[in-house]
């Protein structure tokens, strides 16, 4: 590969990444919890604060169909990605980036969950897919911080 | 158009996609109407939800220009744009992302609207400018989960 | 270099300056104060709305070791940064975007401070770095406004 082909691999590849990441939010508050879960690798874990670890599709799309992700869409959700901060290595990437949960109560919204969140992203055969994601509260523990 | 030419070109209108939707929002706080309604085409389209449909760049800018924009300006606001979902094809693109207007009040922010945005892009002789954009509240309605 | 190469750079330089401005936030909340002050240049100014003027990358340190910020890192906090718009030129850059600082109190977070930022970006042999960069609370005040 040409020394400008591989620069603009590197690009496509952050590109790829960043919409990736993008996608999360509005799958999850779009109610499709199949296409959601399609974004992590088939084994990949999903490890949210507060909630426990779910591994693979079927465990994360489990997640999004259950009762406190269910009452957030009825009532009003925004999944907000911020932009992340990616370091890039061939097939595998490491990614930064906060998540806030925006809840609909009466006419507002209300931060409901911020947290730092740490992403694997790994090249596959159908394109860069989410290895795991750890997501930790920005309550003051130091665990959130940790993942910065 | 050579094919590393061709691969430049698209990360080039990635780019240039990411900045006009990142543009809208301060322009709109810093009360450029005229400026944020040039990011539409002469007849774009803005749908905002609970406002109503706005067609063309004098009824956009009117719309900035109105009461309850000037009421937000006056109170301290911010409009914030998310990372979109690009599908890029050609001359042509859509893009999903959220946006959150912040309303300040006593030393405060709230999310006062917070949404889910669908855009229409298209590539002009003057570079890259919204054809419509369609805003839903995230309130619980159906008609926002759609958009995504 | 080729025209290629140019529109190649480009490209690279917008993700450098994304990067750069997409950092700050995490080292802020992992209490990395001189990681933070690291993303200025040498003699780099932090000009921060009701806070002061912080020249140098000791004194933007110095800031995020004090006590207001510490106070923040042991209640739970995020610094989150939205994409900026960027208008780049050679060797140098401006950018302006969003800033909203997410304080965590009792089990929710609240949006404590939301800001106007304009940075001033500069290209150093050790890659982008920040030259200046200018925060105004979006409080309704002209001078956030102005920035934008």
């Amino acid at each position: 590969m040409s020394d400008l082909a591989s620069r603009i691999a590197v690009l496509e590849d952050l590109a790829a990444i960043r919409d990736l990441v993008a996608r999360y939010g509005p799958l999850a508050d779009a109610g499709d919890a199949a296409g959601a879960a399609a974004l992590w690798t088939e084994d990949g874990i999903y490890d949210v604060g507060g909630f426990g670890i779910f591994r693979g599709r079927a465990a994360i799309a489990g997640l999004l169909e259950g009762e406190a992700h269910q009452a957030l869409l009825a009532q009003g959700v925004a999944h907000v990605m911020n932009p992340p901060v990616i370091d890039l290595d061939g097939d595998h990437a490491d990614a930064i980036s906060y998540s806030c949960v925006l809840r609909h109560d009466a006419g507002a919204w209300h931060p409901h969950r911020v947290s730092a969140n740490r992403w694997t992203l790994v090249r596959t055969a159908a394109g860069w897919r989410i290895g795991a994601r750890v997501n930790r509260l920005l309550d003051g523990d130091a665990a959130a911080r940790a993942l910065f």
